[in-house]
């Protein structure tokens, strides 16, 4: 397969005609061949238009045919090979065994969709028969089903090439809800991104879905992300990124005639609780841990481990002295960009140079360009709860130590945190209380919470949430990670005395899909 | 009982320091006492930090216990007796059979809440057991559940003075998904708000709950309104009313640090589509129909229908001359307020003075103050194309025919319509193919289509929807009638491996609840 630096708006190739991006190898800051030119206005119209003129037919596709279209997509995908894993492992400096893990998880994630599709759960079918003799007026007959919401613009993220990018969880989901989707890539894996973007165009071919249902664009500044988000024909929007970028398209969404919902997931820094009991038992463990969790991918991840709290004390030294020893020899890893490095590396100076904490250990220095250096810091409570700056994210591997003199005081910053996509628990028996105390104030902080493990990692299930309050992300109804997240893309509609010839087989009497509907306040199916 | 004027603070009775609110009976254009003293920024406040307070005890109430508050909510409203009934007809001008009638819809509303929260299904249960022995991974145990949003601001509606406002929908649901609510009462009809504020404060007290489970406010301006839904306190928000009020209020949620949902109902013009055979048949029945939907409570509902849509021709002509004949019995009926009156007067007027309509029929004129003059309009599908005025709600009995010259026009006339409430359709067997047509059209633009019916009317089951595009509502994913009304004010945590010393008991092993959960894909209970 070639790479040809082309837009796809719908089946057709087409080179774009505005500054071009280029793919950068971060571990030798060398370009990759070939350029992206950006699409243009007309561009980003064009595939909107396409996208529309889809979305009727494509919402409507038989479910079995609309989940072997996802399939598809994933057996496409699988059969891109080595190039895939290649391209992405020169564009982001990911190590290819996790580029492995990350193909598996997307190819998972797209067959679990399928999945979620057949079982037909999210259409929250409802049936209230008709009730002509009540009193003192008459029940119609009235069905309710989930529609899907129109076409969705995508941005893919940085840190997963894969699974949140262009055939991510965002695009799956939506594809699953019957939402055509086009994709705005990430200018740090333009080639990851065309290899994945050929894959799903190949998919709707073979599935023979109008053309349409999959465009994929690209553009070195905001104009075609917020053109997107701009049009009309667009009506939700899935982002994965920074929360300067996540605001930018609310905004943008806000500001249209017809306002439109949008899924951004932004900023997290994961508080990890260290409880009292847990941390006197088994502090080498937890540090043992919780630097492996902070080391792991360079920090790239949404659910990295960036604050630490616990009682300060013996127990907390010891904590920071095993921790800092792992850090020493934590190697200096390879960042997605130069452009990502050097804000973590203006990140990591600037809670450095803040009078309010200590620097408690460093890693390895970068031998290499765009190379992250793991730093621990520590401050106090007092510090945490009077300085904003201390709860920004720094995206890469740095975490903050936040010594507290009392349960009251951890209860305090708990509740000064911002929104988390989750927070985490070390705790023992004798612990339990003291965490029973704390768990309304996590519960309303966090979309996940997690008990003596690591944030980092999150499952493809149906009880996962990757979301949580403001700033986690835009919308802390949602998740987008696991099979929730088709219910983003959703609105019900009701049927009210529809003739069986008009209504939707899902709502038809006799269920003649076998789909498991609310009947009369009672579970059918 | 005796009316105060004060606002209810939790179970505090508080006097107003701003601005007073005078009730006027429209029938008569006189005041009513007492004067409502508006809140100031501090009750405000003090409602806001009561509500959080009272948050995290609230949301962890048992079900039962939560059921039964709002069965007592319907009781304590009941036992108002006729007080109630006589006080919003005299606020009001409605007559009192529809106020009984709204009574009963209020407190069966609640009693639907109360088995929607005993049922927990909107708990969304998911259970996702650990699977230690996963290659390459193993999975974690992961239990999801729906926790409540926060506390919730809700604003009473002019319309509904029972149903849609201090223990209405809104409310209900709210205090269903586990949220206190503040209520700001409408300006129309304080008195009839104090009387049910009074009982729902009743109910807080019987069921032992936190004071600040609810409160009731007041005010002149919109400085109440604005406030309420900028303390960083109030999570959500529900409003029924004006485009200009709900956009108002959005643009509010959005300026916070932390913007918040807003569910704002705020305009529909229901457009009606006469199919030919249908027309041909029995189009003297449809005039009358249209017409008793029409002035039914002088039009003063969401779903009244504004706008007629039909092939022009003999038929349509019949049809108009049919409904015309009616209208001119059409009695004139006084309106909720002065100022609605003024704004329908301004409304039709401006319908009468574009060039493009012509008066079709008008009412009996106004015998007293505040009346309704019912206006019947007639355009052409090319002005209605041109002019965007023509699809300007005119809340009250005014409707506009639009006449086309072929099915292809009447498809151009829905796919240019605005987000609606609801779409209806009136359709013999000749006329199926026609309606098949329009379908995805209309589905796209409303939430509720119904087929040979009047879309006033909606009805409190499981299957409706009573939402719709912008700018039917802010958002089109909710119903803010029906069992889904719950859905708004709820939010997914994920727990992993939590022990079970931790978990919520309803996703607790061996299901202590016994509720419906769905356990590593199949559903249990």
């Amino acid at each position: 397969m070639t790479l040809t630096g082309n837009l796809l708006i719908g089946q057709r190739a087409v080179t774009g005609t505005q500054a071009a991006i280029h793919a950068i190898n971060p571990a030798t800051d060398t370009p990759l061949a070939p350029p992206y030119p950006g699409a243009s206005a007309e561009h980003v119209a064009q595939a909107c238009a396409l996208a529309w003129a889809a979305f009727d037919e494509y919402r409507e596709t038989p479910l079995e045919q609309r989940a072997r279209f996802l399939d598809t997509i994933a057996e496409q995908i699988e059969a891109l090979g080595d190039e895939l894993i290649d391209r992405a492992h020169a564009e982001t400096g990911l190590p290819k065994p996790r580029l492995l893990g990350e193909r598996g998880r997307t190819c998972t994630q797209l067959r679990t969709f399928a999945r979620v599709v057949r079982a037909g759960e999210w259409l929250d079918l409802r049936v209230d028969n008709a009730l002509p003799e009540r009193q003192p007026l008459p029940r119609p007959d009235l069905r309710q089903r989930q529609v899907a919401l129109g076409p969705v613009a995508v941005f893919g993220a940085s840190n997963f090439p894969l699974a949140f990018s262009v055939a991510g969880g965002d695009t799956a989901s939506a594809l699953a809800a019957g939402c055509p989707v086009v994709v705005k890539a990430h200018g740090a894996h333009p080639g990851t991104s065309e290899l994945v973007g050929q894959a799903v165009a190949r998919a709707v071919q073979q599935c023979e879905l109008p053309a349409g249902v999959f465009s994929l664009l690209y553009g070195a500044g905001r104009e075609v992300g917020i053109g997107l988000v701009s049009d009309p024909r667009i009506k939700a929007v899935g982002f994965t990124g920074s929360r300067s970028g996540g605001i930018a398209l609310c905004q943008a969404a806000q500001a249209r005639p017809e306002p439109i919902p949008v899924y951004a997931e932004m900023s997290s820094i994961n508080p990890v609780l260290l409880f009292d009991a847990a941390l006197q038992a088994r502090g080498d463990a937890l540090a043992h841990g919780f630097v492996a969790s902070l080391t792991q991918g360079a920090g790239q991840f949404c659910t990295n481990p960036g604050l630490v709290i616990a009682r300060q004390g013996p127990a907390l030294e010891r904590f920071i002295a095993a921790a800092s020893a792992h850090l020493h020899q934590a190697v200096a890893q390879t960042m997605l960009t130069p452009g990502i490095a050097s804000t973590y590396a203006k990140g990591v100076a600037a809670l450095g140079d803040n009078h309010n904490t200590q620097t408690a250990a460093s890693g390895l220095p970068a031998q290499g360009p765009s190379q992250c250096q793991t730093q621990l810091f520590v401050t106090s409570a007092q510090a945490f709860l009077s300085d904003p700056a201390l709860q920004t994210e720094v995206f890469g591997a740095a975490s903050l130590v936040v010594a507290c003199d009392s349960d009251e005081q951890i209860g305090e910053i708990a509740e000064h945190l911002e929104g988390q996509l989750t927070a985490t628990l070390h705790l023992d028996e004798a612990d339990l209380d003291s965490a029973r105390r704390l768990l309304p104030v996590l519960e309303r902080k966090a979309g996940r919470l997690l008990v003596n493990g690591w944030p980092t990692g999150v499952e493809v299930c149906d009880a996962m949430v990757h979301g949580g309050p403001f700033p986690a992300t835009s919308d802390a109804r949602s998740t987008s990670v696991g099979t929730a997240a088709i219910l983003r893309f959703l609105r019900p509609v009701c049927y009210q005395d529809f003739p069986e010839a008009l209504l939707p087989q899902a709502l038809q009497h006799g269920n003649p899909l076998g789909l498991r509907r609310l009947l009369d306040g009672q579970r059918e199916g």
